[in-house]
């Protein structure tokens, strides 16, 4: 048995939280912000059997990896030079940070 | 020495934290939600000698368990059928979800 | 890997997550409160590489030990006995509690 900390953006974390429950996998979500990613962030406990630990960190990577996306700026800022207004800028989106720990009892009560 | 991190639900939160207080062992409550249990979940965070791990663990058992609780329904709904009207019903209210992990140092500070 | 998880008080908890900065260390805060310390504490979660985690227990000593302060009252209350008023009185604040868990496996996505 393993415990999965995940900390991942907030945009992030319904689709991670759908996606575990479709691998039948509960999770637990904290309210936590800063630090390891930008403000904003979810961290979620995942328990997990040592033999779906693969599968969770593909679900978490597929999810919620650092990926860059074009944005189109709607309002162009004062000082935007106008060359710039609506040209297409690309940002990173996503991340997460995890810790697995080995987990020396699990109980469901 | 322990850490025992255990998801109850909110309603059984206090009850839990008073009977863990009076067997002179603290915890910090998480703000959670979902997952393991319905919406309103609370994780608390346990330290605990291991001589200690089953009494921990028993008083998680008697103030949060899963049980059944008879409600007796006040206000009928519309497509409540006549019969059923006041009839107690059964509700399973309670349930924990407890890890267990070693812990490798504590310190007071 | 080490996964630190320190229990501090809120008003102590903007000094160490700068420390921790300064250290090259990211941290991820967690709402947290009573228990180990009393009401409005913080849960930081804290990943570090085994050789720098006595700088980080270090780090949290200097920021968030159990210290006295001289507080000198300024609104006397009814009760206070005439020859107290104004007089210095001595506060405990701050105060960690630490947990350091071995980390079987982290990953940045
Ligand atoms: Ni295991
Ligand atoms: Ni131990
Ligand atoms: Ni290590």
């Amino acid at each position: 048995m393993k415990l999965v900390i995940a900390v991942v953006q907030d945009a992030d974390a319904p689709a991670l939280t759908r996606a575990l429950g479709e691998a039948g996998l509960t999770s637990t979500k904290l309210a936590s912000t800063g630090g390891f990613l930008r403000e904003g962030n979810t961290t979620l406990l995942i328990g997990v059997d040592d033999a779906q630990l693969e599968q969770v960190k593909q679900i978490i990577r597929d999810t919620c990896r650092t990926r860059t996306r074009l944005i189109t700026p709607g309002l162009p800022m004062a000082e935007t030079p106008e060359a710039m207004v609506g040209q297409p800028v690309e940002v990173q989106v996503g991340g997460a940070v995890v810790f697995v720990l080995d987990v020396a009892e699990f109980h469901k009560l």
